[in-house]
């Protein structure tokens, strides 16, 4: 059983102000919870049902509290319309902000993301997930980015939000010394299928999925990129526009 | 107002059986309204607040039945949170199978998405959206695939459903005498970065969401293609291979 005190502050946890507070934040489903245990992340608590403790008795040991519950109980204390596995509460990790000197100095010269007012849990779960796939290992947001341990952000980034740094800070101090390039996603610049990189490595700017990226931070692009359009749609969406930008763009480094 | 009667119906239609019986689907928001009775398709009515019928007097005149609202009625039978615009009951367009003939005369020949039992909508719209920007004009469903007039297809397809034309039909018939080239979307295939096209055009064949294509339709497949990974993700969800797929192929095609 989930008591009613664990519950309340689950609860709690699908907001912002509350994950804030206690530090804590949580993750749902069968692969997700196994993944977090599986990772160096401190698990504070995981609730589940008997099969799942059943068959990862070992798994779950690591967590500081176990506790046996119905699927019913995991509906009602989490965000899932179904949910027979489990549900695990997590620490959040310490957030360092992004080292421009450390990127500096790696060779070959890192990707890295910079999200401009994300503002759809969604989306920014599903570009966590691309960076993991394309191996990019940090994301800067800009402050009023969505929360990436929102539970909607972190089911949808799936297990990727383990492997990928994200950091919220101010763009635009990020940009003002940088010696990386900056790339930036726009209706009508160059063509990702056409560009010449002169080196690999540099940040990937995607702007707000309604107004695209900020006035301020144009000032700091020094590449105008964009996916090239064969029929009529007058847009993609911003996770998917990150998904084609990161693929050409590594296959550019990568030939 | 919202009759009772019209009410019943507009609600009646989010469930596939109801659009089946009345031939009608929803389209739900400012853009998605205006871009429908700027087409060619039928529009039996439009539901609509002041602001929207004073501001598009014109536009809505296509419509066979207006009727001023508020946004609050528009929220209670349609699918959207908030809806401060308009809500059309649209007459679904004649379904053809697609044309293997007309497809393999056509020069330079065409990219044909083909879809094995997608089952999420949003998926669904989302890759029509993607069709749309590549300039692909037909995909082909298996029967099980979720239904293109579902309203949260129609929502994430934005206007595209409008200029992409679905097909539902037997697939291993489609391929059985195909003279196209049959491509299809597996781990540890050919990497689309490396690809090498004989001639442009061809199937592209997208599995379902769990289960990837069936056994069945693997039998079919020419050429097994694949999206390179650089990182640890162990899979991309079906919207964003669709797009990274369509890309590169897009990009080599034209290359």
């Amino acid at each position: 059983m989930i008591s009613q005190k664990w519950g309340k502050l689950i609860r709690s946890l699908q907001q912002k102000k509350y994950r804030k507070v206690e530090q804590l934040f949580i993750v749902e489903g069968e692969k997700a919870v196994l993944e977090v245990l599986a990772s160096n992340w401190q698990v504070t608590a995981v609730f589940a049902t008997e099969p799942f403790l059943q068959r990862y008795v070992n798994d779950v040991k690591k967590a500081a509290l176990i506790q046996q519950c119905s699927s019913d109980e995991l509906v009602k204390v989490g965000t899932f319309a179904s949910n027979d596995a489990a549900l695990a509460v997590v620490k959040i990790p310490e957030q360092q902000p992004f080292s421009l000197g450390l990127a500096s100095q790696q060779l070959p010269a890192p990707w890295v993301l910079v999200l401009d007012q994300i503002n759809d849990p969604g989306n920014l779960g599903t570009i966590i997930r691309i960076a993991d796939w394309y191996g990019i290992t940090d994301i800067v947001c800009s402050p009023d980015t969505a929360d990436c341990f929102n539970p909607k952000v972190i089911a949808a980034a799936k297990g990727s939000f383990l492997r990928v740094n994200l950091h919220y800070q101010s763009l635009p101090e990020l940009f003002k010394h940088s010696p990386l390039p900056v790339y930036g996603a726009y209706l009508g610049g160059e063509s990702v299928h056409q560009l010449q990189l002169k080196q690999p490595g540099g940040f990937i700017v995607l702007g707000n999925e309604a107004n695209g990226i900020s006035a301020e931070l144009s000032a700091y692009i020094n590449r105008k990129i964009t996916i090239p359009a064969f029929g009529n749609a007058e847009s993609l969406n911003v996770g998917i526009a990150a998904a084609i930008i990161c693929d050409n763009l590594l296959r550019l480094s990568n030939s």
